[in-house]
């Protein structure tokens, strides 16, 4: 695209960098910000700068936090004996938002994956294998994707901590609630009925 | 959404101001510059802060430039007696790249719209007045949207610029090269057949 100014073209450029922003979303975007006032323009960039200057990873399970422990760690209310592994802090917040679980987290930063070259040693694992080693869990639960990185992080994890008295369990796999029979992908389907649960249990669910 | 650090929250927000952006969207844009180097995030948000500072718009077609003129505005090889009326700078970019237009411009900053309380005094509307008075120009084309606020400007800029001894031409409609005549709205379909064209002329477009 030909554009009429270095500026123009350099924050372009600066928001097409993020994931899923094309050129002209990015375009369209700055042109945005360029109508607001200059407080808010500041307040935007601002906003960036301050959160990586000053977040913090909680030094417990790395999820994102104001401060050195985060709230969850933190809290008198958690199930101690339970510890969530997760892929990310996006992760964390989209299993608070559904209040069905009450243990801790465990924010892996990553999935092992060996073609983007990412190993072992760019994830908090030895972090993890710290915490069980040396706090009292009980059970872990991966809450990883269905994906060849998710199920080789799992493969590795589980091989890490086998040692351990633990109980580990995966999420549950199948349709989706207000999913349709029709449109569920094969391999799903078919392992949801190789896999099916007596009525009564899937009431009390 | 429960954020675990008012930081991130804070970001997030200021992230989903943004038009076409939700506040999931807007929590793996901000994730993903997290994990970016320090370096990386503040030439992103110093990026806006310096477009915001130094940007101009052109004296004469109010176009985003980083100079009091414009380098359409500037050139000796445009028509100078052609103004192309468009709502934004991003209009301008679009009907550049076709390079199938050789004249000026004039950017209006917005459309007539007096549902969003817009009027004539918030567009640079007297600044194309003050062209047409003390330029050459012989032809006006509107460049508009062809919806109600598009309808209504150009219907407003017709009569204050009807005492001028011009020409004033509206863009083409019609089905789009490429479409395909079942998916067409009746609207565009409907005066596409009113306003047919002899085959040969259809040619040398």
């Amino acid at each position: 695209m030909n554009f009429s100014s270095k500026l123009l073209e350099n924050a372009v450029n600066e928001f097409g960098k993020l994931p899923g922003i094309g050129q002209k979303t990015a375009l369209r975007l700055v042109l945005h910000l360029l109508n607001q006032e200059d407080a808010a323009v500041e307040r935007f960039s601002d906003s960036f700068i301050q959160l990586k200057k000053n977040i913090k990873f909680c030094k417990n399970c790395h999820h994102i936090s104001d401060h050195e422990i985060c709230e969850i760690c933190t809290s008198p209310k958690r199930d101690r004996s339970l510890i969530c592994v997760v892929e990310d802090s996006r992760d964390v917040m989209a299993i608070e938002n559904t209040q069905q679980y009450n243990g801790l987290y465990h924010v892996l930063n990553g999935l092992i994956s060996p073609i983007d070259g990412i190993g072992p040693s760019d994830l908090t694992v030895d972090l993890l294998v710290n915490r069980v080693k040396e706090t009292e869990v009980a059970e872990i639960i991966f809450a990883l994707s269905a994906t060849m990185e998710g199920d080789t992080t799992i493969f590795y994890l589980h091989k890490r901590l086998n040692d351990k008295p633990l109980k580990i369990t995966t999420l549950a796999r199948g349709i989706a609630f207000g999913g349709e029979i029709e449109y569920a992908d094969e391999l799903t389907l078919g392992r949801s009925i190789a896999t099916r649960v007596p009525y009564e249990t899937s009431l009390s669910r």
